[in-house]
């Protein structure tokens, strides 16, 4: 089964448990015999792919998820549906965090991802240097470089711990294998998208030969 | 006595009480039988205020706080001198939290404001929309626009309470009234800058005519 998450910068394909990155402006012919299972988070980019390869499938159509919260991403839907009970940290450009229970998505929240934080800090004039993101988080920063990366980290860490209590944290995306060291009750799994989309496309048969 | 806070954007002035603010390029003339008392963090404002005033003195020489902070700035180490215990949080176009006990300087670090948040999601494209600061923070966001308001006021909110404790907090800068309504054991004081500066003054007699 092919596999692809189109995102607004990169499209990720999965494959016999191997992930790879292609960029929008350099997508690689895939062979016509296999379907290309795929969601989207972006027209421009989807419009790409439809028009290079005739045999693709969007599954958006087949993803169920309990919630009420209003325009949830479907990359984040993918992801929650992955998982029963727990929290969903996909940390990117934006960092959300979903909190699932017993199958039932209870809300969600969206922090800066790292990068943003030192972005933002680079545009403040006496803030303008490079982040620590070996900071020491059990001591007062000394230092202007400290601050801003233990205000950064120290932000995105007690929030989500706030909300994941002792459940188990599943982290993704790009900077999910380094904040999930912050936490004893994490898994970084950056198949996550792919195991939900793996699971709608069974549940609800839509397997097309090979 | 005539104080000024010079700061990148603005003049703030004090005088008997009353605090306004006069923009940089919009300087009113003050009369120059009072000695203008300041400190700065921007070498440019400085200038302008010293070209048109001519009875100036730049209090910054006798600012002495217990510190192994490297270069804190001189408006949060004069804020600093204004409390001997607690926490004080400048909630400006960034947000610095200090840390005082009996006088001393433990540390403190800094998060960018709220303002900064709400610009830095303007420019993620799926997230473009207004803030909604009457977010509740006791239930989980059901939309995007909430999502991204519970993510800066969480943050913001839990990192403060982490370091404070049940220590007192004292807010001040443009969204510190906001802020402060978060915290039981908190004080709003938009003049903690001026009686810093005040003591200052008074401790080392530097007080000329008027």
């Amino acid at each position: 089964m092919l596999l692809c998450d189109i995102g607004n910068s990169y499209f990720h394909f999965f494959y016999k448990g191997r992930i790879w990155r292609e960029e929008s402006n350099g997508l690689t012919k895939k062979n016509k015999d296999f379907t290309i299972y795929y969601i989207s988070v972006n027209a421009r980019n989807e419009k790409k792919l439809l028009e290079s390869h005739s045999n693709c499938l969007n599954i958006e159509k087949f993803v169920k998820l309990d919630t009420i919260y209003q325009g949830l991403g479907i990359d984040r839907k993918v992801a929650c549906l992955s998982i029963r009970n727990g929290v969903i940290v996909d940390s990117g450009s934006a960092i959300t965090i979903d909190i699932m229970q017993e199958g039932i998505h209870l809300g969600g929240y969206i922090l800066p991802g790292i990068e943003s934080y030192r972005r933002l800090f680079a545009n403040i004039e006496t803030l303008k240097m490079e982040f620590n993101l070996d900071v020491s988080l059990n001591s007062l920063p000394q230092n202007t470089k400290d601050a801003v990366s233990y205000g950064c980290l120290k932000s995105i860490i007690l929030t989500i711990q706030d909300v994941s209590k002792d459940n188990y944290i599943y982290f993704t995306g790009g900077d999910g294998k380094f904040l999930s060291r912050f936490f004893h009750n994490s898994i970084y799994d950056n198949t996550l998208i792919f195991k939900g989309m793996t699971k709608i496309v069974n549940e609800n048969h839509i397997l097309k030969v090979r």
